[in-house]
């Protein structure tokens, strides 16, 4: 039996102690799976004195995590803490210099930093591993790059965001506005320090530009990913899309086509009975669309103490196991950089705007749409609530910016109240 | 760069075909993740003249796949034929003999074989790789032995038999019986030249079998997994289960217990509204529960060309990769026999019976219920059709063998016309 695989554990909050967990508790079948002892070795955190309801007694205590990477009894570094920038990177980068295989969890990290970091290992011919980073348990990361490798992919989407599915679902069934839902998930503690890393979209969005790496071939190119939080939408917008038969997601989707890589993290509609419609709560999806297999879904726990640790463990038991590949499914040194798509793939918009009771005013706007090549798929006109009609369309495949063309118009025809809203329908 | 990975592709089928595409179509995408070519130098099919729609003739040419698995020119035997016992596993042993990995489709094989072979290849330190055995596309083989590696598994269901849920589905949508939509099902093609393989539940049931070794780290043990085919699956019941709440399923369960193993591949009630409740037609869904990432459900084609091409690749580029692991997920000698559990796990049941009208005969079956240990938890009863009263019973959890207790008593009563239907409700 080869020798223990001693890890170094960065980071001792939920995620950390969940690692710890799982080593203590399944010591023996983790031996059994890969045919080696893995063990922790020595652990960081900022604050020693913390009661952790774990046993870290057998483990070294370092302070400083670059102190903590660079040690000699430790071959893969563990890093837990998060933030893009700071210790977290620092650690890393000195891990990789010592000569560390790395497992992280910090997806902030590497859609930053993650071509650079990338090519460290490389040159050094370590790994960098990152399950645990994409969607929580669900080993989404191991799906692309192994499972599907022999396929081109098409598309990948995913709901990777619990905190927006939490609360997008919950403004539904209990009908409630955005604010007093952001508030009670505060309350519960499903935000983040900076909730518009949730929001904001940011954090799904980092997820997202990984994912986009792997499939494409690319490097990591975060800063191209066009970024829109849930905070505009309304629970009249829940409410009219679902009467047509759609839900609202905070969906990421990337793809590559002959206008290049588009990667968008917004709100979408998605029919209410396809697999993305039904996902409620705080559970995450991806879907894998490659050319040979069709669409692959994948559904599980985002987040959480248990999930997360899984991924961090699956990707430990592969080093064990000696099972090693580029981080990004290639060598980084062959991983183009993309070209941002300036125009996205054409989609069905849903369209919810209030026009004065005037008539000839939805003539005016179906018009106005026409006029801006935008064919309708189906309207609906609501009864008049004091005077003014609410009024729905579904339009034919229509481009984001054609869509922002004709909304730009119907300010002229004199007939509109407020401002419409339009959001992306994607087809799933 | 390293040399070439060397295949040769034993079947020329449809999957055997779609292998080839693959591998002539992303000769370059798969170049670029392997970090070395993956190339076909020899193929065998029992027909050379057939006409296959695909250009074979850069590749040497085997009748005998035997003879294919030996040549020195393959460095892995691609087995893609299909069946346990004659060419099959003759070959996969040449294979082996010859010192070749081997990547199967082949799930016949392994559930009957797969002990012997995995102890084969661990002798020589060669790997046998499944991916495309177990639900086609969905890449779930790869999920559990490696993604969820840093679990306890508690327990692994699926529905693995496209035919079947197609079947379901369509009696559902339809509102058809059994034996109309299994004629039309034969018509489409999308049944074996066995039938029973498929509406019989063993093709689901080898699969399983497999998931169940990888899951629990015991030898493959096809001969104890419960087997019961669709066939006596009415219309009425599909209705009476949508009715209250709930859809058949041929599903297969796997779970450990202080029992033992449990393996059945049954007809089962599950939830209307849970991913495998939701699961429409020939898609297949893999439900994989681990103590520490909680629910996993992977959706996905569990046929076809392309995505059972796809696994297939998924393997071999593994191999090209240099990325090797036990058959099982651990070593084949380390395997345990496992102990098949007497009674499954209890659970909730759906019974269905007619009743003669007459006072008092609701009342004999529950008093009949209530002395077997079975508490009712929800009753239903019609409006009498010719006098009769049919009545829908869900239980309470009751083992198997208490429900086949409590309705071999029923007959006493004397208020029964015809026999009355009991299927497993299993809470997902």
């Amino acid at each position: 039996m080869a020798a223990p695989l001693r890890l170094g554990l960065a980071g001792l909050g939920t995620v950390g102690i969940g690692v710890v967990r799982i080593v203590q508790r399944h010591a023996a079948l983790i031996e059994a799976r890969c045919d080696r002892p893995v063990v922790i070795t020595a652990v960081s955190a900022r604050d020693r004195t913390k009661n952790r309801d774990a046993d870290l007694s057998a483990y070294a205590w370092e302070t400083d995590p670059v102190a903590l990477a660079r040690r000699d009894d430790i071959d893969v570094f563990v890093e837990v803490m998060g933030g893009s920038e700071g210790p977290a990177k620092l650690a890393t980068e000195a891990a990789l210099a010592a000569g560390k295989d790395v497992v992280t969890a910090n997806k902030a990290l590497l859609a930053h930093h993650g071509q650079a970091l990338a090519e460290a290992a490389e040159a050094k011919g370590l790994a960098i591993r990152f399950e645990a980073a994409v969607a929580g348990g669900i080993p989404v990361i191991k799906a692309l790059t192994e499972g599907l490798a022999g396929n081109g992919m098409r598309r990948v989407m995913g709901v990777m965001n619990g905190t927006c599915n939490y609360i997008l679902t919950r403004m539904e069934s209990a009908g409630l506005p955005y604010d007093t839902v952001f508030e009670e998930a505060r309350q519960l503690g499903y935000l983040e320090a900076d909730p518009n890393l949730d929001v904001g979209g940011i954090d799904a969005g980092h997820k997202l530009s990984l994912l986009a790496a792997i499939a494409f071939g690319t490097r990591v190119s975060f800063d191209a990913v066009e970024l829109e939080g849930i905070g505009a939408i309304s629970i009249d917008d829940i409410r009219h899309a679902a009467d047509l038969g759609f839900r609202i997601k905070l969906l990421g989707v990337a793809q590559m086509s002959g206008r290049g890589l588009e990667q968008r993290m917004t709100p979408c509609l998605v029919p209410m009975d396809s697999p993305l419609g039904q996902l409620q709560g705080g559970t995450n999806m991806v879907v894998l669309e490659g050319d040979a297999v069709g669409q692959i879904v994948l559904r599980g726990p985002g987040a959480g103490e248990g999930p997360t640790a899984s991924a961090v463990m699956a990707d430990v038991i592969d080093l064990a196991r000696g099972l090693r590949l580029p981080t990004f499914g290639q060598r980084a040194s062959r991983l183009a950089v993309p070209v941002a798509a300036k125009v996205a793939t054409p989609a069905p918009y849903y369209l919810r705007m209030t026009l004065l009771d005037k008539p000839g005013a939805l003539a005016k706007i179906a018009t106005t749409l026409g006029d801006a090549g935008i064919s309708i798929d189906r309207m609906r006109q609501y009864g008049h609530a004091g005077g003014n009609a609410p009024v729905l369309i579904v339009t034919h495949k229509a481009t984001g910016a054609d869509i922002a063309h004709a909304i730009g118009r119907f300010a002229a025809t004199g007939v509109l109240v407020g401002d419409p809203v339009a959001i992306r329908i994607e087809e799933v």
